[in-house]
């Protein structure tokens, strides 16, 4: 059976976005693989600067909004990367086996450090730790979007490295299982959907914050008027249809719009019924949570109880293979 | 009261080069200075090749023979790096604050890259390791030897770092403890002692196996015959009678030597009673640990607890002050 790892930003609570994009994936996955491992990498998000009641805020929001929307503490392990301190260990045994050079092409490091001024070494270092979040526990399947493939192939690179110097078949090559994402785009249609952009929609809104959204959003350019015929494949409301209205719906908007037989407003208002229906019972589930708190809590601690069961395993193992095992008496004496 | 730390390679068994420069400073500090950390930095010894028998069985030999050095658990601690995990964790948080600029400027770093061909990430990466190491016991004095200096200054940036973006007088800025050593060099006058070299003396030799080595060993070249007067301040021999003679012997070996009113072997045998002198009470706490190893492990293990309990508040206050500590309920909301 595989097992799966994935990680998420703690940015607080989900949006459609990070929904769509990773997490609603992630909740079908809980059924087909069971003991499936998410965690928020909060370890992760400390490389800028930033504010940390906002950081514990933001990780607060992510572990309700990952339960609200159906992340089940009884069908795998939702935990705070920081709980489990062997994320780390094992992410400085890679770093003493990973080339400087590896790090250095990596796509999203160039990208980044050409941006700021002072380069901090945990920008070079974060793939490392990437590695170290799948590898720690064996896991050798991880949901990922396009991004992050060569991110994975580092990971698999430092699998076969570690395998080959300490002679074992010890860990799997993770292979990614993409995430069946559309390319959604924000509701201003220009950019990604991200909360600091102010271009999407959490989760929890409610029905009146979901259309006071959708109502201004973003359509086809070219359909000006009411009497216009759109282009469904360049709107992206179209791809929000895809994502929360029946296939039924999908196709009666395809032609409605194709044929102006409804304006963009008829459209949004179809398109809000579908995510209400979808987001409520997530926002039902967020409030449950708001009232009972230490649900939060109690679901933290067991899946942190369960990442570091196998994260323990996986130290001893791996600290026994490379000679730096607890100490014991020497029955003979190589060096 | 100033907290000392200080780490030492699992190197194997001591040899008289490792135990002038620091250990035998060590067993004086543990006097001075109660409730010193010592540790085996077992988790800096794996960033080339190695093997790992050979690591296990170095691990033994160092911790062995420190506590034949006199390093007495009772009054300090002495543990194995790799049994508090805390060590990575903060090189991972420090990792984040510190420039790459800074650790690609070190100068070992610079020497020891431009000799491999791929560089692994783990020889950047070194001294924000090594940093963590001091700073988690927030020590405040540090013994090192003169090529420290540099990497002692990053733990100082580092700690100046953290409390300035923490906005916490936290970390003190670590002293160094220059230790008092003299610049001596290998038996064959050559290179700094070592014992891939064969130019030095395990410390727990027998009297017949120093003299073995001592008897060839590199005197004044100038002096070639017995009647030549020598020059102690180029000989090594010397070097080492101020090691392990008594000031008297000292003034003496230095007209003897002046006046050729010795020769060359007279002079060593009265180094070797000296050295004998020193390294007998040595040798006879290694042969009673070979009878009782289990003290080696009893002293691991309360050096390990007595480090854990410190390197674990340590971190429970450093990730509150960072928003990573423990989840707990909010009271407010602030993201
Ligand atoms: S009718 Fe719908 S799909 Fe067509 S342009 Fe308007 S919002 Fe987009
Ligand atoms: S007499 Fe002693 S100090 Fe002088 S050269 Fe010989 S060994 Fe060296």
């Amino acid at each position: 059976m595989a097992r799966i790892f994935s990680g998420i930003q703690p940015s607080g609570e989900l949006h459609i976005g990070n929904y769509l994009g990773a997490v609603k994936n992630w909740v079908q996955l809980q059924e087909t693989h069971p003991g499936a491992l998410f965690c928020v990498v909060d370890y992760h998000a400390i490389t800028g600067a930033y504010d940390p009641a906002v950081l514990r805020a933001r990780r607060w929001g992510m572990a309700k909004s990952l339960l609200a929307a159906g992340i089940d503490p009884a069908k795998c392990a939702l935990f705070m990367q920081s709980d489990v301190p062997e994320h780390t260990e094992l992410s400085w045994i890679f770093t003493t086996l990973t080339p400087l050079g590896d790090l250095e092409r990596q796509t999203q490091f160039k990208d980044k450090s050409s941006k700021v001024e002072s380069i901090p070494a945990g920008l070079l270092m974060y793939p490392v730790l990437q590695s170290a979040d799948i590898l720690l526990y064996r896991a050798d399947s991880v949901p990922v979007g396009e991004d992050q493939i060569q991110h994975l192939e580092l990971a698999r690179d430092t699998a076969r490295k570690w395998n080959a110097k300490f002679g074992q078949e010890y860990f799997p090559e993770p292979k990614p299982l993409l995430t069946p994402t559309r390319r959604i785009m924000g509701l201003d249609g220009q950019s990604k959907m991200s909360k600091s952009l102010g271009n999407t929609i959490g989760l929890m809104e409610t029905d009146d914050e979901i259309w006071a959204k959708l109502r201004p959003a973003m359509t086809d350019p070219q359909r000006v008027r009411k009497t216009d015929v759109g282009r469904p494949e360049v709107c992206n409301i179209f791809q929000l249809h895809k994502a929360f209205s029946s296939a039924e719906t999908v196709a009666h908007v395809d032609a409605q719009c194709r044929t102006a037989g409804w304006g963009c407003m008829d459209c949004k208002k179809v398109l809000q019924e579908g995510m209400v229906q979808e987001l409520t019972p997530i926002r039902r589930r967020a409030e449950m949570l708001d009232t009972e708190p230490q649900r939060v809590l109690d679901a933290l601690a067991s899946g942190a109880e369960t990442a570091r069961g196998i994260a323990r395993e996986t130290m001893r193992e791996v600290r026994g293979y490379m000679g730096l095992d607890a100490v014991t008496i020497p029955t003979d004496s190589p060096a």
